[in-house]
């Protein structure tokens, strides 16, 4: 019979994964009460922490474990970029069946090993328990200077709206996982977004360096949501021009509109930069596009306009506690 | 029909609960993408984080919310005093089913509220989702002076090993929580402990300001499993005098004996001090027992020694992934 893991050898794969830190500045190994950080000087502290649960976040049967290993640092790693953050480190809560202990349990640590060395974050420290369902939990520890934090209440009446990247390629990448049969794969552009997305980290960094934006953050939940968001931090309102969106080319164009509009974990950032600063924002931040969508107005309304006319944005993302 | 709660509706009422912050280290309110800490000069930062899941930690028939609020925060905080740390700040992931965002999630947030303040770690940020049952991963960043915080490493051959409180009340008053109909009071010390306990914050904060302790763990798994993990994190062994241990006087001796051993979910301190060092400590530290149960020995197996003579003691502990 096979022998069961117990704990300490959950933790003893994770930190054989990991390997003991080359970094001072997490001076314990995995196996310590707790974990110790040293914090630079002149900066804050940036915390976050993200759900990531079999069947709410990412179906078992159909998401690859490399997958959603790297896909749980990656989104919690997006907060950080929304906030203009440098990740640092970050702790990993795992719950699994023992069933999953052995190759599963692989290849989701060599995804999160991957993301973690791609993206800069370093394993500090974490929590393993059993479970029936997987259920993931990450905080990460990032850092900013202090007073360069970029918020979402700064947004100003007349600020010009920017987002990056495509909108709505992660959603369509969900919805064609969804038909496949098995395990996905990435076979274009949309599903390697939804599998393996890539946080802004620089991007967002560059915009609180340069202090271009005065409000951002991530598109988590739907541009039409997270918009909602932004203003209602902000108390301002909004005009989205329905024709600017970065579409996907993946989709046809009226299906792409409402991916743009209502797709969620897209890991995009938006953000509003006053008419002052706009001529110093680039078309294109290292090779990724930045699209003006719309701006920000005084009355606390949020509208889309396309050749149809002007009407509201609904709210149409993603919110787990809506049915 | 009931409206059905939101997740942003659920973010405002832990807001309302815990109000916004009025610490200028925590700039920022909870709806942010992430939040902002400020760490203090010459300090390193302490990160922990701890599972509290409905079926494995806690029952929801049985526990009450307030309790549940409370006690996820508490045991967490354990693992900072087990490094002499100082908290700060925490981080609350919290997945819930909707039918329990009413009078539970107020309870639950009233517990942890009241812990928050009586241990003096305030609320920084979060993640909420929707669930069937309750899952909750709480993380606390605290802080320790550099170079201060007791690790598991330490402890060295003749070191005296000692304990705080009493061992075994916990598990105890588990097994009384069991035997209960309907959702559990306290009614003797055993309950108390077991629903509202107390990690031992400022005496692990003296002993690290003291330099008084070589090796430092909170006995959260119960003593025999995690004195075998200090022990192997220090490359030595132990040896246990049976008679001496701090046993709960609500429970016959030879069961009390049995609970102090192996009863999980104590949150006391378990500590090595050197010979040269123990005339230092006092047989109370502001009214809490420290009891000397043994000393670390060279030879590295962990022996009990009792009227009956000398045998190892097995590790009898809680661990998840063991069956």
């Amino acid at each position: 019979m096979r022998k069961k893991k117990n704990e300490e050898e959950i933790v003893g794969k994770i930190e054989r994964t990991f390997g003991s830190s080359k970094v001072k500045r997490l001076p314990l190994t995995f196996g310590d009460d707790a974990a110790l950080w040293r914090p630079s000087a002149g900066e804050e502290t940036v915390l976050t922490c993200d759900w990531f649960l079999e069947g709410t976040h990412f179906l078992r049967g159909k998401h690859p474990a490399d997958a959603v290993g790297w896909k749980c640092l990656a989104r919690a790693l997006s907060d950080i970029a929304a906030m203009a953050g440098t990740p640092r480190c970050f702790l990993l809560s795992l719950a699994l069946p023992e069933s999953l202990t052995g190759k599963w349990l692989d290849e989701f640590l060599r995804g999160l090993r991957r993301a973690s060395e791609a993206l800069g974050c370093e394993l500090a420290g974490g929590d393993t328990t059993r479970r029936d369902e997987v259920l993931i939990s990450i905080t990460v520890v990032g850092e900013v200077r202090v007073g360069r934090a970029i918020v979402r209440s700064g947004a100003r009446a007349g600020d010009l709206l920017f987002v990056s990247g495509t909108l709505g390629e992660a959603d369509l990448g969900l919805r064609q996982v969804r038909r496949m049969r098995g395990v996905a794969r990435i076979t274009n552009a949309a599903l390697r977004k939804h599998l393996y997305p890539r946080p802004r980290l620089e991007l967002g960094q560059w915009l609180g360096e340069k202090r271009l934006a005065t409000a951002m953050m991530d598109v988590s939940d739907g541009l039409s949501m997270d918009l909602a968001r932004l203003c209602a931090a902000s108390e301002v309102g909004a005009r989205i021009d329905g024709d600017a969106l970065p579409l996907t080319p993946l989709a046809k164009s009226g299906e792409a509109r409402a991916l743009a509009l209502h797709g969620g974990d897209e890991y995009e950032l938006l953000f509003a930069v006053s008419r002052d600063n706009v001529r110093r924002l680039p078309r294109r931040f290292r090779g990724l596009r930045l699209t003006r969508i719309g701006e920000i107005t005084r009355e606390r309304k949020i509208l889309v306009t396309t050749d149809g006319g002007t009407a509201p944005l609904v709210a149409g993302g993603w919110d787990p506690f809506r049915d």
